[in-house]
């Protein structure tokens, strides 16, 4: 059995079934073992910026890797954004990346790159295969580290002749790395702040966004009276009706200020402190107020449902927090308008679905007004590369099983992975894309202005979308994905009614302004 | 004057007239800079790898660099894979990244990245920008670094505040580095080796491939006999009716042997010893037959057609060498055929025209019967990272000054940067793009076939785009190009000669097979 053979056979044995895939020629070993090692599913992204963002959104889903092949140099760096988002967001992912054979690479052929470099920008592992002997191990570490705590991206690089030559045969999976334990420090240090009765917030994320640790921090708060809160973007949130109606961050400095403005203690459960996207001459960098003390309750990678849910009980909170009630909103009619847009899509989103919102400037205001829709997931593009939820939907939707996907995507990100809308009419996925066709880079201009600057020629230019217009339902057409364009909030609730009523994907593409 | 400021107008000052953008947040203040500096033409791609390929293009057509704007970390990343094409095609270039602020980076906010050391996969020349201050003396270096011979990637790493920090004004170009000059030892070792009688062959790249380059080395073909050749790949190459009919090394590695095989000397003119693209079990890396004896005449960095030329006279080559008249071909009728399509081409393709060619599979047999078509020059994607016809053809055309561009891209390619084709109706370029749609990644099958497979489940799903079948023309309708959909070479002559008779961009989708 060749390397690439005894690779796929240890992936699958590793529990990796699925495999998001855009191979070049230093991969055709590994296809071909592909063809022979059943129980691999293989989905192809006609880009690798789809082929990446489509296991983000598979890992956010599962909570487990897929694994992604790649060729070398070009074709990993095609894929990097994507998987900036995922490194950000935690999200388990094994890359099998392709490259030249070990004796060939000196020869320095027009594809060779600093492949190894490359990886290692946006990855928590790295390892390049030396001999096809070693392959199997490697990928059994590959995955190892992929799941362990808080989840990881691993990347292998592959060459080509440790594909084709002679392998040891598969081997069976490493063990499973822990979640280390409850701090019962930490979570006395948290206690003790939480009981001074200064005001306090606990901010939220990774498993502390699930429904179990949403639970244990709302007994909490119904305790002590400390605000929770998320950061700015979600890796993936359980929220809707039932749920802790937990708000996030906002993304502008003086906003996100004006929240922690009297916020004297901060506990962070897998949180970390908050920072602007950016630096603003003149604002601060760090969020906190000063004066604010910052506990951490848990880190990323530690037992956050347990931490809070130790903190709880040392507070002595109910078992069983009350959890506000949220009424849906009742669809809007009119002009798209975002609050408006929020209610309407709350009023209408199918029970259980998942949200990847990538809406930029639109999708603000839609997060308070979805408090009230039927239970639902919400993933956010974590590492602000935009161009995310075309391709996290369409990869959610692999293993969605008859759950809906639905897509927000803002028209500037669509156009960096328009391509996804493929791979969703190849593999008949239900997803509803709403693309918000603003046609124009909405934020810069908002960013333009925060720096004090007027538009001129050259601002004008380069954040403008509407000569010529982008016509989202040609784009989708030419992918095979069905599609409408509205520009009433009722044309809308028809629309994502409908779409959501039947199988396979579809584009509503809602022009707005 | 801040940072920005001193950085766009000593651009200006150093001749880069011509920017590439999609810029982001840390980018605000080059932007308003860009505002109030006159001369400098502003061009919006919709994603990096658009911006780049489009620089590149611009590149090759104006020998001259053009200054890209991109946006920290995944925004540079998505940029790489058509920089990683004008590296190994030498093409001039300045890079613009925008990143977080000095003082904000150690924050590690969400979109922060290590943008130097992917900056360094793709350049030959990175700078961090540290202070406000030096921002114009760095930006006069990477102008300088861009143009030194034999043309380079050159990245400048802009933080925040080195843009909006107050400068010390814009500073005058550096000066220019000269190319190395003729070496008297190499031409004598070439001259030795060509005087032998033994088969011989010059290789030539870079500048040998310019008309005064081929002219050179023609006199030497026709004084000793020695056969020429281009790599496989060329940067930009002058062909057509009354030059040099040059032929390049074929891609696949069996065919390359047998080219060299009886060739006892090799004399390289820019070009480097060849390689496989890639490595395959049991076939050489290194393309040249054993016992055959290489010469560097000149490297890619030197004067090139100075050494031809001194070669030549070494060699008592005459002044004006015979010039092997090449016949126009006639049209074809019928079904796409690689040679047919070829000579069809060449009977219509206007004089002066730019030729960029990502086609692949369909591509490989288009060079030969184009010998015969007007005058023209050809470029092909040097570093193998495909999708990168669509988006070079629009840099070039944006500096074409009424000379056509042409683009020849496969479809599997194209779905990389169709995104392009919105550029190009924004500007209202004159390109004919030309999409070849198999409908599959044909090479695939070919280099699958290579390693002795059978095609199995997987990689027909990994090889086939055929079902959705993408349509082009809707594509490019959603981007505002206007397209049609051709079957025959009667009905594609008639849509391409309509389209080389009008101004601004148009699409041919040729469905093949």
């Amino acid at each position: 059995m060749n390397g690439a053979e005894a690779l796929a056979r240890t992936l699958l044995a590793c529990g990796v079934d699925t495999i998001f895939a855009n191979p070049g020629t230093a991969e055709m070993h590994f296809v071909s073992a592909l063809d022979r090692v059943e129980g691999l599913r293989c989905v192809l992204g006609l880009a690798e910026t789809v082929v990446t963002g489509c296991a983000d959104g598979y890992g956010r889903m599962t909570g487990k890797p897929a694994a992604t092949l790649m060729h070398c140099g070009p074709g990993l760096s095609n894929g990097l954004a994507s998987l900036h988002n995922a490194k950000r967001g935690f999200t388990p992912m094994v890359n099998i990346v392709g490259d030249q054979a070990t004796y060939h690479r000196p020869l320095d052929a027009p594809l060779t790159a600093d492949t190894e470099g490359l990886a290692r920008t946006v990855s928590q592992w790295v390892r390049t295969t030396s001999v096809a002997a070693n392959v199997a191990q490697d990928a059994a570490a590959a995955v190892q580290a992929a799941n362990a705590p808080p989840g990881n991206i691993a990347t292998l690089v592959l060459p080509a002749d440790c594909a084709w030559n002679e392998s040891s045969g598969p081997v069976a999976p490493l063990p499973a790395i822990a979640r280390q334990g409850v701090s019962p420090e930490a979570v006395a240090v948290a206690a003790k702040a939480l009981r001074s009765g200064a005001s306090a917030m606990i901010m939220l994320s990774g498993a502390g966004l699930s429904e179990a640790g949403l639970i244990a921090a709302q007994r909490i708060a119904q305790a002590t009276g400390a605000q929770l809160r998320a950061p700015t973007q979600v890796s993936r949130l359980a929220r809707g009706r039932g749920r802790v109606s937990l708000d996030r961050l906002p993304y502008a400095v003086d906003a996100a200020v004006k929240v922690l403005a009297d916020v004297k203690h901060l506990v962070l459960a897998g949180a970390r402190v908050p920072v602007g996207f950016f630096a603003y001459p003149g604002k601060p960098g760090v969020l906190t107020a000063p004066g604010c003390e910052t506990h951490v309750l848990a880190r990323i990678e530690e037992d956050i449902v347990g931490a809070l849910a130790a903190l709880a009980d040392a507070l002595g909170a109910p078992k069983s927090p009350a959890i506000p009630v949220v009424a849906r909103p009742e669809a809007k009619r009119g002009r798209f308008e975002p609050v408006a847009f929020g209610e309407t899509f709350a009023a209408l989103l199918p029970e259980d679905a998942y949200v990847f919102e990538d809406a930029v400037t639109s999708g603000r205001a839609i997060f308070p007004p979805t408090f009230g829709a039927a239970p639902h997931h919400w993933s956010h593009v974590t590492g602000g590369a935009i161009g995310f939820a075309f391709s996290a939907a369409t990869g959610a939707a692999v293993a969605a099983g008859g759950r809906k996907v639905v897509c927000l995507q803002a028209d500037g990100g669509g156009m960096y992975c328009l391509q996804a809308l493929w791979t969703q009419a190849r593999e008949k996925l239900d997803v509803v894309n709403i693309v918000f066709a603003n046609r124009r880079y909405a934020i810069l201009q908002g960013e333009l202005a925060a720096v004090g600057a007027q538009p001129g020629p050259a601002s004008n230019t380069l954040f403008s979308l509407a000569d010529p217009e982008i016509r989202w339902t040609k784009l989708a057409e030419g992918m095979g994905v069905e599609s409408v364009r509205v520009e009433t909030l009722e044309a809308f609730a028809d629309a994502f009614k409908a779409a959501c009523a039947k199988k396979g994907p579809f584009l509503i593409e809602f022009a707005i302004g």
